[in-house]
């Protein structure tokens, strides 16, 4: 039994309002590898990187139990690197630099030992890549979760869709869901999106947290207020691998753990934006998580009186 | 021991994606009385109407137990009148007309039989006459509940500062959050609003759901997902009245029931939005609000296994 994420492994170069970067560890694949560890016991990679990519970066996944067997090192080719700024208000960024480099013909080749996989986390990727993960599993995983977002929806629409087929629970934003929808109206929206497939859809929010929707219910995860947004690269990546590595520990796909599930992915990610990049999520401490997720459960549980 | 209401009792013209309104009766006291009134007995207006005020209309108030000695009906006077149009997205809206009328004047006569007042709900009015209302009550009630808008924080900013510096609890959403307290990140806002003399502070975010900030801590309050909102107007009314209504009804100040309130009030807010104006929640059984509560615990509802 195991955990095997597929995602990017990359170089981000970011800018918001409290300063800048050099480039510095990214890309969904390392957010979903780190948060996921805190839950997972050795979560497996499959990922591609260049010539260009410090072993220091391969260790500082290796030092969280993450396995990396399927992390191809192109010895031709340079790493994805993205670079983007955030303005004022933190919820919109643009996107300054997007190399592909090793990533724009990646072919996920899935190693002998990830064929144990019972929880598939497929991070934002091309979707044809992320199917071929899929279809090169000798054995349908227990649950797939995929992450996309609205750029594979501008490009690659009926691939995007194709995948989304295949999945169990699909994680998007708020826009995004319009935008695959076509339908500004959250719940409507969800319904479509539901009858695309998948048993579950999470619907992430930001600030406002996070709506999972399926036939067996909905549930609202709230975000925890913070006091500053330092920067919010990778939340959504944290939160997925928060949420899969509950998942994963817990062996138990209901829909009740689920929403567990969700705080838990709810609470890495607001761990994530307190820093740059991956920085705070690379040596959390045990005692922090569980104080962290105490929080969140004190933030949304009431007894309710009739 | 009750529940005295100030707030305006009005005619409402309303139009929005989804058709328009003949005048009919609305005013933030209409909209707290109706909420109210499912939790608390017999609560107890303060407002003013003119000569053009159907008997009718009172009487739908008189119905659901809401004692209207406090009503005053001005004989040389008009109804205050408000006329706005929703657009698309339902988040803003347009001001087309607003008549004062007797509003203008409006002196709070407190009834003797008002005096008993446990829990006063100050709906949104001119901060002038808030204040009034509470230095006309011979002994402080219990708890003060003061809703307002960002018209008052526009034009009587210092007015307003003074009557919040004398509750307990105040509601806002999140823009006048941030208008009040110049911080538009939210707990920043949070802040220093209560350090401007309530001990609770609600922030209303409308779909993304309500969050109360105290010296106790935090409360998350979901939005129940709706597949339709066919009328914003009063929602924050509503649930002002349900909150108030909740906590008459239990006696019970504490920062844990007052949780609870804010999941009565978001549940009757959630049934406001289903029809025109006040039409939905002038007839609602215990069994339809008891089962929107529900939905609410389970929308919200998690078992963390650490």
């Amino acid at each position: 039994m195991s955990l095997v994420i597929v995602g990017s492994v990359a170089f981000d170069k970011i800018e918001t309002p409290y300063g800048q970067t050099d480039k510095i560890i990214g890309g969904a694949g390392t957010y979903i590898c780190f948060s996921s560890s805190y839950f997972a016991k050795n979560p497996k990679v499959v990922a591609v990187v260049g010539n260009d990519f410090p072993q220091t970066f391969i260790e500082k996944l290796t030092s969280r139990g993450v396995e990396t067997t399927g992390l191809q090192v192109k010895k031709e080719g340079k790493t994805f690197f993205w670079s983007g700024k955030y303005h004022e208000n933190m919820n919109s960024r643009e996107t300054l630099v997007t190399e592909l480099n090793v990533l724009g013909d990646f072919d996920p080749i899935i190693p002998e030992s990830y064929q144990d996989c019972t929880y598939l986390m497929l991070g934002n990727l091309s979707p044809v890549v992320q199917r071929q993960v899929i279809e090169r599993l000798t054995k349908r995983p227990k649950l797939i979760v995929m992450d996309t977002m609205n750029f594979w929806m501008d490009i690659m629409f009926d691939e995007l869709v194709k995948t989304i087929s295949m999945v169990d629970v699909l994680t998007i934003n708020d826009e995004e869901a319009a935008q695959l929808s076509g339908e500004k109206n959250i719940v409507k929206a969800a319904k479509k999106i539901l009858n695309m497939g998948p048993k579950y859809l999470i619907i992430k929010k930001g600030e406002h947290g996070a709506l999972m929707f399926s036939k067996e219910g909905q549930f609202y995860a709230p975000a925890l207020p913070l006091e500053s947004v330092f920067d919010p690269t990778g939340a959504g990546d944290t939160f997925a691998g928060g949420f899969i590595g509950y998942i994963a520990k817990t062996d138990d796909i209901s829909f009740d753990n689920m929403k567990s599930a969700m705080i838990a992915g709810s609470a890495l990610a607001s761990f994530c934006v307190e820093k740059f990049g991956t920085e705070r999520i690379e040596n959390l401490s045990d005692t922090e998580i569980k104080a962290r997720i105490r929080t969140f459960i004190d933030l949304s549980t009431f007894e309710f009186k009739f």
